[in-house]
C-alpha cells in the first residue's frame, strides 16, 4: 500500500478475518463498497501473495482429509459459490485458489445460459445435479443466483415468479447444508472503471479475444440494475447456514487471498482427523510381508 | 543417477522422447520391463523434476488454447487414460501433472467398481458419459480397460464375453478419436518390491490408512494373472489412433516427467492458435469507451 512499509511476508496476519470483515450483515449497502479496499488486511500486496501461497499446503492437507472422509462413509463436503459481474475475477479464483488443491478432489461447475433441457425443468434442477458429492470441494462459477440476477434484470421471467425465488433459495441451501455441505458464498465486486480496464485488455490482446463477449457491454449499460439485483440477493439470502461474503475485487491479489482464507477457515472448522482403519493393521502387515 | 554427474536442470533434454521410448510396439514383452528404468532420460532426478516444473507454464497456455477453442465452436479435446495396479502412482500423476493446469479446463473421472445402475448397462455406457467435452482435458483414473483386467482376472464375466472386448474397445476409441479427441494412454508399472514398500507405508502411517484396502493384497497374490491381462491389453489395444505407453513407475519423478511430456507433445501437436474474434474489435473498443 502506497506510503506505508509492508510487513515481512512471512509474519503478516489478518487484522480481522475475512469471515468477519466481509460477511454481509443487516443494513449492508453495496453502493458504499470501496472496491479497491482490502478489508481486514493492512499488510500490503506482497505479504498477501506470500500468505496465499503459504495456504497451499494446509489447504491441500485439509482437502485430502475431507476426501478421505468421503471415501470412508462421511457425508461432508464444501461448496464454494462464486458470483460476480464479467471480469470480476471468478476464473482467477478457480485457477489460483482452487488450483492449490488436488484436482481429484474438486468438482467444478460453470453455469452458463441454461440449455433447452435445463429450461424445461425447475431452475434448481441443474443446480442439484451439480452439488458436490461427499468428500469433494465443489465450486460453482455462477450458480442459482443467476436466476435472481440476470433473470431479474432482463425480466426473463415475470416478477411474480423471480420474487419467490429468494425464499426458495434459502430453503434449498438450508437443505443442502443439513445434508452435510458447508456453503461458502463469495460475491466479487469490481468498480466500473476497473471493469473497463479489464475489458479493454481483452480487446487489446488477441489471446484474450475469446474471453470477450459484446454482451459484456450491455451488462455494463445495465450496471445500476445489476447492482440493485445484487443488493436484493445480499439482503435476502445471507443466512446463518449460508452467509454471503462481499469481496472487493479491484485488487486481484486481495480477492484471492480473502477467498483462500474463507475456504481454509471452513475446512479447519470441519475439524477432520484421518479416518480410522477399518482393518486390523498388524494382520495386514503380516499379510503384506508374506505376499 | 548414481555414479554420473547430473546435467544442469535447465538444459537437460530427452535423449529419446517418451512418445517414442515408451510406445508399445509389436512383440513388446511386459515381463522384460525394468520398472526402475527411465527410458529416454539420462539426466537424473533433479533435472527431471526441474523439467516437469518448467512444463507448467507451456502446458497451462496450451490447455487454455484448447479451452478457448472449445468455447468458440471447436470440437477438439484431449483424454489421458491412466491404468496401473494399486500404488502405481496414478493419483500422483493427477496431482502433480494434471495439477499444473487450470482446474476449470479439466474433467477428471475415477472409475471404481461399477454401480448397480452401471452394471445394468453395457460396460462402455459409463465411459461414454465421462468423455471430455470439446475444449477439455479429460482424465480417466482407471477406465474401460478394467473391463478386460480385473474382469478377466476375477472372471467376472465369461471368457466368451471379455474376449470380444478388445476389438470393441479399439472400435470405440477409433470413434472417440474421429470425433476430435486425442487419446493418450499410459500404463504405469511398479515392481512387486516397490509395491510392497508403498503398501507398507500406507500401513505405517495413520494418515495413509484410508488409502489401503485389504483387497490390495489379493491383487498382489494374483500379480502374474494381472501381468498376463495387461500383456493382452498392450498386445491387442495399442492402435495408431490410441497407442499405449508403458511407463516404468518405480521412480515417481520419472513417471510424472514422462507423462507430462506425453501430454505436452499431444497439445503441441494440436497446433492451436487463439480463436479469431467473432466481433469487430474496433467497434467494440468504441462501445467500451462510451460505456
Amino acid at each position: 500500500m502506497p506510503g506505508r512499509p509492508e510487513q515481512s511476508p512471512t509474519s503478516a496476519v489478518w487484522e480481522t478475518s475475512p469471515a468477519a470483515a466481509l460477511r454481509v450483515r443487516p443494513g449492508f449497502d453495496l453502493a458504499g463498497l470501496d472496491r479497491r479496499s482490502t478489508p481486514g488486511w493492512t499488510a500490503g500486496k506482497s505479504a498477501g501473495k506470500a500468505l496465499l501461497s503459504a495456504h497451499g499446503d494446509r489447504l491441500s492437507e485439509l482437502q485430502e482429509r475431507l476426501f478421505a472422509d468421503g471415501r470412508t462413509g462421511g457425508d461432508r463436503s464444501v461448496l464454494l459459490v462464486l458470483q460476480g459481474m464479467d471480469t470480476a475475477g471468478k476464473g482467477g479464483i478457480v485457477r489460483h485458489v482452487v488450483g492449490l488443491v488436488d484436482p481429484q478432489g474438486v468438482q467444478h461447475h460453470a453455469f452458463g445460459a441454461p440449455t433447452e433441457e435445463e429450461r424445461s425443468q425447475h431452475y434448481l434442477w441443474r443446480v442439484r445435479r451439480a452439488l458436490p458429492e461427499p468428500g469433494y470441494l465443489g465450486v460453482f462459477d455462477r450458480s442459482h443466483y443467476e436466476d435472481v440476477l440476470i433473470v431479474r434484470v432482463k425480466e426473463l421471467v415475470p416478477e411474480s415468479e423471480w420474487s419467490q425465488r429468494y425464499d426458495e433459495i434459502n430453503a434449498f441451501e438450508e437443505e443442502v447444508a443439513a445434508s452435510g455441505t458447508r456453503i461458502v458464498k463469495a460475491a466479487l465486486f469490481v468498480s466500473l472503471d476497473e471493469q473497463r480496464e479489464r475489458l479493454a485488455k481483452r480487446l487489446e490482446r488477441p489471446d484474450k479475444h475469446w474471453k470477450y463477449d459484446p454482451s459484456d457491454i450491455d451488462a455494463r449499460l445495465e450496471w445500476p440494475r445489476y447492482q440493485e439485483a445484487y443488493q436484493a440477493v445480499l439482503d435476502r439470502t445471507s443466512t446463518d447456514v449460508a452467509p454471503w461474503h462481499v469481496v472487493p475485487a479491484d485488487r486481484k491479489w486481495y480477492a484471492r487471498l480473502a477467498i483462500s482464507q474463507l475456504l481454509l477457515d471452513t475446512f479447519e472448522d470441519l475439524d477432520l482427523g484421518w479416518p480410522r482403519a477399518e482393518f486390523d493393521v498388524e494382520h495386514e502387515k503380516a499379510r503384506l510381508a508374506a505376499s
